[in-house]
């Protein structure tokens, strides 16, 4: 059930089977997979994921490739809510590994904030990644062509790219290394640093020889219209010309709630897992971008399915077995 | 595009990036990233595969649970070829490893069959399995039946199936085990061996102290109407109540055509792959019910994913950059 501030105290007794932070594409599948085996989950999705901002996800099989991330998001949020999860809006402040529970605080409300703390036997981290974007006095000049003509995933838009006139935006010097992967998809590629960091004279060789303009000026505004980027105003006035981006910024991890939990290993800002999206720690699972491997719509529903069958087996393992009583009092 | 025994010699002389044997799941994932990376692919695509047979798919994130096998399958060979995957309705009869290409033999065509030879660097075998079925001498009244109410997944179904009156129909003594997961669902378990096996004194006291009762005699026929099953009648004449099932009779694996392949890991019948879903072979990678692991749509969809990027990255790391040359030109 959709749960609220309103109503969410009948659950604050309640030990669920799992308690997922995160509804997006790999939290979703993990619910869906959880209620299916017919355990209790609670979904807390603090909204404005990644997926949300995907204007179509080309890659995911059984899709039309113009299908939105947020139709995904609420087609499945609605069905895990159908099959008997608990979906909740909230920001997951910390986790407490209780021993036999796991006690995850919660703020609900932007105003008025409450903190419950609701509990379960497992967790599974989903909570994703966001991109970093450049920061211009007017985000809204960003928003226009970010998940639109401007990507910040090669691996997903790389393809819609090809041999056009490209600008690629870092936050860095490594971050430029991200040219000489783009060039497999388009070579016009200029590349631009904002203003955030300086280039080291072997970098501007290796640009300058595969023939890639770097521009060191802060962005001014993004050109274009209808979503459709034409090209791109420094603040010295320079225009660069590209028709679309990759940005490539790096990004925030939403895992700060699992920075006090003893025995998890990282990589990074990364979970380690294993083959069945298992962390070190016994009862905690992470799955999607948090942990190593490909960010992809397809990776973190697999993740979603692999973690909860796994969370499954254990319940399930440690469960007296469901003996068809009338059966054995006829036979004896 | 779209191959036949008409139009297919036009790719003789191909060699191509990647052959992807077998459109199902997995198969149309990898073709679609693949496509999408700018590789040239060819599935091969025998048809009647497992998902097929999937009258709905419950559990796969972002699609009604009412979607069958049969729509996602269209829909995605035809996303493929529109991104320029290769597509041939055929059957994979053998691969020859010729060291830096796998020679693909196909028989294409069921009367005057024609059998041509694909070329690729790479292989991915997506080719599954297939579910061993009861036989009876009326196949169709097993077809009105199976993947309606009559399952041949647990993780998939086990929820619909959630305290009905159930069968578990199972080929063999270690098939039958299949009783002591299911009870997660249901505990009104019957048990067919449709007289393929005996049951060991040991086992039938087991089934007995769950009360769960043990039919050794062949299956007549299903019964019930509209895909709904009412129960089972045997051949001695015992009508078995159940509005369910389980079919667990094993399966068989469509890997016959690398059995000749010197240097692949087996598990069983299972290739054993690496995290990008690589086999021992360094040109085959092996996807879906192929590989050890979950036989879900979910996973095999990831598979694709994994497989298709490191073929790419492979490609990629060893083709010469595209510079931008009139930039070059420029500054010199």
């Amino acid at each position: 059930m959709k749960l609220s501030s309103k109503n969410l105290s009948i659950r604050l007794e309640t030990i669920y089977d799992a308690i997922i932070v995160g509804g997006g594409m790999g939290g979703l599948s993990a619910a869906i997979y959880l209620a299916r085996y017919g355990l209790k989950c609670l979904i807390i999705e603090k909204g404005k994921g990644r997926s949300l901002w995907m204007q179509d996800l080309r890659n995911y099989l059984g899709l039309p490739p113009d299908t939105p991330g947020r139709d995904i998001l609420k087609n499945g949020t609605q069905q895990a809510i159908e099959w008997g999860a608990d979906h909740l809006r909230g920001y997951v402040e910390d986790v407490v590994d209780e021993g036999e529970t796991l006690g995850v605080k919660v703020k609900v409300g932007k105003t008025e904030s409450i903190y419950p703390v609701f509990r379960s036997n497992y967790l599974i981290a989903a909570s994703g990644i966001i991109d970093h974007l450049p920061h211009l006095e007017n985000m809204q000049n960003v928003y226009d062509y970010a998940g639109y003509t401007l990507h910040v995933c090669m691996i997903c838009d790389g393809f819609d790219m090809w041999d056009q006139k490209a600008v690629l935006i870092a936050g860095s010097e490594s971050q430029i290394n991200a040219a000489f992967v783009l060039n497999w998809f388009t070579p016009y590629i200029s590349v631009l640093t904002h203003g955030l960091c300086s280039v080291s004279p072997e970098m501007k060789y290796k640009l300058a020889d595969h023939g890639y303009p770097l521009y060191e000026a802060p962005i001014a505004r993004f050109l274009g219209e209808n979503h459709q980027m034409s090209g791109i105003e420094l603040v010295d006035g320079t225009l660069v010309q590209a028709t679309t981006g990759l940005i490539n910024m790096g990004s925030s991890y939403h895992n700060h709630y699992l920075k006090g939990i003893a025995g998890l290993e990282w990589d990074g800002e990364n979970l380690i897992t294993n083959d069945m999206a298992q962390t070190s720690h016994s009862r905690i699972f992470a799955i999607g971008d948090l942990k190593k491997g490909l960010n992809q719509v397809s990776i973190a529903v697999a993740d979603g399915t692999l973690a909860a069958t796994q969370i499954w087996r254990n319940i399930r393992r440690s469960s007296p077995a469901r003996k068809w009583l009338a059966n054995i009092h006829m036979a004896s």
